[in-house]
């Protein structure tokens, strides 16, 4: 029987623990227990999720792993020179804020980014230790961090600048052939030694960027075999979610859209990395298969192009250009413009998915929460990318559980 | 029981018969039969709606009211001119244009709007008759139409232009008193003595108009008691269905809308009506419901604006701010700029709604079309206006009767 | 002979000191003598104009004039809630802010603002004074405020909301018929009173605002009399910025515009004035007069629209529509949209030409600043509205005198 | 003595003669001279440079070459369907564009431009033969051209696609050593033979792409040597024109520009070239070198993307992002959205620029026309970028002239 939510606590632990959304998620759970703010972008704050059995953010304790030792006060410091922390958050967060940083152990890097980071050197030392040894380390982390705390479940999420894209491995499909690859000390990407080292032990997994992850056949097959729930990958935050919310407009009303092209503009590190081509076509891939689903039309065409702006800091603003024809074969256009902060968009998410994870294991749902879709630009469980009918399933799912 | 769609011919009746909209209809009409364009922008011609037993566009015959002896050539010209109708298609369509053409009667303006327009002395002469018989002359004109066309079925579709708004009466609230002041000769808008003609001798009624038309509850009556179908308000062809997709977006997410501001430039008939205050009047309150029926928050800002700028000719362009707030209280925003033919947009939503009305008459289906409100800005039949969830209610009503 | 600049300490009085440009002037400066910024947006601290004989900023003392008691902090955290003043900023202006705050005298209301402002009660007294004694209650405030700080000159810069537009009177033609009026107790707006305070004491007198000031012959006859430099009205900080950049372009290339259309969304003070019908006729003819003067073409179609947005704060949002022909009658257009501070843009414009108007003066310039024409909507020298062409003519006053 | 314009008669030659720019050119002149359309876009029939005593617009006789047989009314056809060339213009011009066409000759391809083009068996075999035979032939054509139409004087314009870019070659920055290259079988990119060929038989060359053309030294020597004008290079007709209008904007307000991001999107023949990263070299460099002269700021952030979207066909959609900041370092953006037609947009430049060739090698002016720097991206005289200084010396040369 699952116990009741109130008397559940929660680990979240956080990989890219030191990063914009991490640093968010941590001083605006700081905020939100200080009344300071309200709980505007949370949707299981608002009916109807709220009526869900979630564990409360009260009984949410942070936890995490990074790469480098840049300090957490400095990053919350540039968010608010930026405009996102506002100046009394930064205080009121800051009791929260530095029993999580106190918290944090140095992660793996992926082979492919070293050089993309400054790395810290006992993060190194990880990262070139064998894999299975990584896996061991990340494990004995969690174990640690629920032994010291007491939470009752861990849940990880995956927060850390989008990795290098790579060729496909057969012994990803398989999850005896990845595992015979691991002791042979071939491996994965980070990502996805993450989500081994998570499932494996029984811990949900949140991919919220475009790397690799739990996305292998090999993975799934793990968390169906531990009846683990996990989901992902790549949190719809803008200009992806406005794509998945209009494009139905469109089929809806018979309208042909001709192109649709965008243009992304990044100030953050997550610009800075995606500035390299192998780490921009995982990113691109997942931006631009939506529309394509959406609208199945084999002559249309999309772009998609990103460019770094360091001015912008942790803003971000996409343009997008619809070309499309209506009846007659006249051609119109619909352009729109997004501005927004990438990190403050991301940090509600990231707290709902690891609520609806924990909600999931504790009633043991296992393998991929097909009902999360709406989170996701490339959502692990398949179906519509279509926002409104994603939306729809997370709210069946509810009305079901509540 | 009803005749299968094939062998049923609809006749359909288009008041504001000279207009920009009216002659898309026309033209369209005879360009996809020639072949020479694709049913774009018609939603019954795609799957799943032409799975429904709906009458064949090659079973439409038009025919119309208007006030003015304008020659449909000339609105067609000025269509090419302003590149809504390309030259081939003005050639292709010309046959049916002549036919229907010859089938306009003079129509019936409202008293407001003398003036506004360079008025037919015939249809002066009709708008002067006494209430009762300006229905009569409306009745006598159809009953001929369905004579000399040997249609089964007429259904008449208002395209005239916005009325100027009127202070609500007591009569137009019950259907008695509604036909005693038709009696003592008070005249209801001229969209409504339509409404009444119409929907009094058993045809279905369909407002593409912010005018008054079948809204008051004695019309409603009236359309229940004769057990005819109709549907209203406004036409949702722009951007009032931007803000319907969109609005709901920012719901699920829990993002709080601050202020939603629209403006809008038209360059056509319609712009040059709307410059009017009385007339805007009509059109504004249509066009703001939506949003504050989506978002529920009584702190939520919103206006919308319009001016005529006459170089724009039949294209509207339309630019929203919508100002929002998410996590940690940050403010972010999205602009939209549409940039449409108004005329192109609106005509096939007029050949769907006349064949769903058709249809919803064969079946005998009475009062409110429910299932078009994703057609409209003020759903007569009220509902959610969020449009993903209007239109899966069109899918819901098509399912069943497929 | 001028005595050397540096020698020289000018008394800046603001008119409307409690406001949000003002307080921007106050912690600017203060900001600027502590080195925590630079001189951007300051035309004076850069080449050309840095070589003229400028009194330095360190030299400025401030003072000001303000109908509210609203606190100078207030304003200030306003601003810094609203991402204008950073932080840090506050903390290093507090003392200069201080000492300004310290030497705010209750101001003068015109008769017509009554009930937009939350009036001091002093300032409704002075207010109610005959005209005559509300001159020389001004003029004594300036007296003490030079006799206390030992400036050598005083400039008056009128800040002050926009004023209600007045229908204009005979005796504003003739300063013989003014200054009568003045003695029969028919007072001008309070803007005209203040300039008439000012030319008529010997201060130069700026006026940033779109309100009358010293725009009719009676006060320029008398700016010449008094042999006093004035300049105004109304800064040309943004939207108008931008049409006189642009129009002449259009205008070079033999581009017709057909339509110029703006539409500005302000969420502070000045937007709140400006919902006002009466108060925005004065601000919508300043901004549609360059387009026509520039483009000259009888068939132009222009249009400015303002709406007052409440959580734009002190932000300004402006979206400008340009529809124009080109060869062989093809329409394109160009569309802006503009997102900026107007407290921000407007300060520095304020230092610059209080130290324009002081080095006028030193060097007995008298009468209207023709070489500042490129930093107003409406200069009252007239000339072209041209901005590179202003520009010019700034340079070639600038080379002249250096 | 320069005998006067009106009884000059200019053959003006355009490498890409089949091309949209070229087709707009013949089409154009055919409508102006039927009076169909107002000279729209030519500077040079609107005050003031209409004084010059420029040759008339009936006294000029068009023919070209091109290294495709594609038809003219081909070109002209799309142009039509595209929105760019009304019906009417296009029946009153096919007399002029079929005189024009008869007089197309086959030219000679850039070596690194095979594949790129539907190549004419006839031009490949000209490209194919050693360069001094190549610049033989071109010379024998004008002088056929000549000696048939009877015209003064020859002017050519390289209208033809941007040609990919090359790494310079010593040779090219000294006469001698170039033309000792030629003898040697070593061809220049096209765009520079086809320069060769025309200065080197004292014919005005106008270089309206970003192609090499006359920029080298040797060819610089050449037109000095011969004393024929020339100009170039690359016609500064869109995004490029707006940056050098706005971009002094911020400099005389003292404003800092952080980013400029621009991003353009095309549809035609020149944008499906740009696709090409050699090709895109070429154009990207002579975009981006405007502002950076302009703002001197080494810390600027400037970029520009450009992406083939077929849908948009002639029709041009640049959007510029440009991040700023002010007084008190507050960061504030202006967008613009520009979306024009390109062909309609350059058309009427190259009348402006063969007329001004004309009148300079009339008047015997020998070397880079300094003065018509306002007419392109990188004016081969060099000097500032600002369009408004660029226009006044264009002024300044007509008043010395008129």
């Amino acid at each position: 029987m699952t116990p009741n939510s109130s008397s559940r606590r929660l680990g979240l632990w956080l990989v890219g623990a030191r990063g914009s959304v991490a640093t968010c998620v941590a001083y605006g759970l700081g905020a939100l227990r200080e009344g300071l703010i309200e709980p505007t972008g949370l949707g299981t704050e608002a009916p109807p999720l709220d009526a869900l059995d979630l564990v409360p953010l009260d009984n949410l304790v942070l936890g995490g792993h990074d790469v480098t030792r840049r300090a957490l006060t400095r990053t919350a410091g540039e968010l608010a020179r930026h405009g996102v922390l506002r100046g009394e958050l930064l205080e009121a967060g800051s009791g929260l804020a530095g029993e999580y940083e106190a918290r944090i152990r140095p992660g793996v890097l992926d082979d492919a980014d070293v050089g993309f980071a400054d790395l810290d050197p006992q993060a190194a030392d990880r990262s070139g230790a064998p894999p299975r040894e990584r896996v061991e380390r990340l494990r004995a982390d969690w174990d640690e961090f629920q032994a010291e705390t007491g939470v009752d479940r861990v849940v990880v999420c995956n927060l850390a600048s989008t990795e290098a894209w790579r060729e496909p491995r057969p012994a990803w499909n398989e999850l005896g052939a990845f595992e015979r690859a691991l002791d042979a000390g071939e491996a994965p990407p980070a990502s996805t030694l993450y989500a081994y080292a998570a499932l494996g032990s029984g811990r949900p997994f949140v991919n919220f960027t475009p790397s690799l992850g739990a996305t292998p056949a090999a993975l799934r097959a793990l968390a169906e075999r531990e009846g683990v729930p996990h989901c992902g990958n790549d949190g719809k935050t803008g200009e992806t979610l406005l794509k998945t919310v209009l494009a139905p407009m469109f089929a809806a009303r018979a309208l042909r859209v001709l192109s649709w092209q965008g243009y992304n503009m990044l100030g953050n590190r997550d610009g800075e990395v995606l500035a390299d081509p192998l780490h921009r076509r995982a990113k691109l891939e997942s931006k631009d298969e939506a529309l394509r689903s959406i609208l199945d039309d084999p002559d249309l065409h999309t772009g998609v192009g990103i460019d770094y702006v360091p001015s912008l800091q942790d803003w971000k603003t996409a343009w997008d250009f619809v070309h499309f024809e209506g009846f007659l074969g006249v051609r119109m256009s619909l352009q729109l413009t997004w501005s927004g902060s990438d990190s403050a968009l991301a940090a509600p998410l990231v707290l709902d998915l690891a609520r609806l994870a924990e909600l999931a294991a504790a009633r043991g749902e296992a393998g991929a929460m097909e009902h999360t879709a709406c989170y996701f630009k490339s959502p692990l469980g398949g179906g519509t990318h279509a926002f409104h009918e994603q939306v729809e399933r997370l709210l069946e799912y509810a009305r079901q559980r509540s």
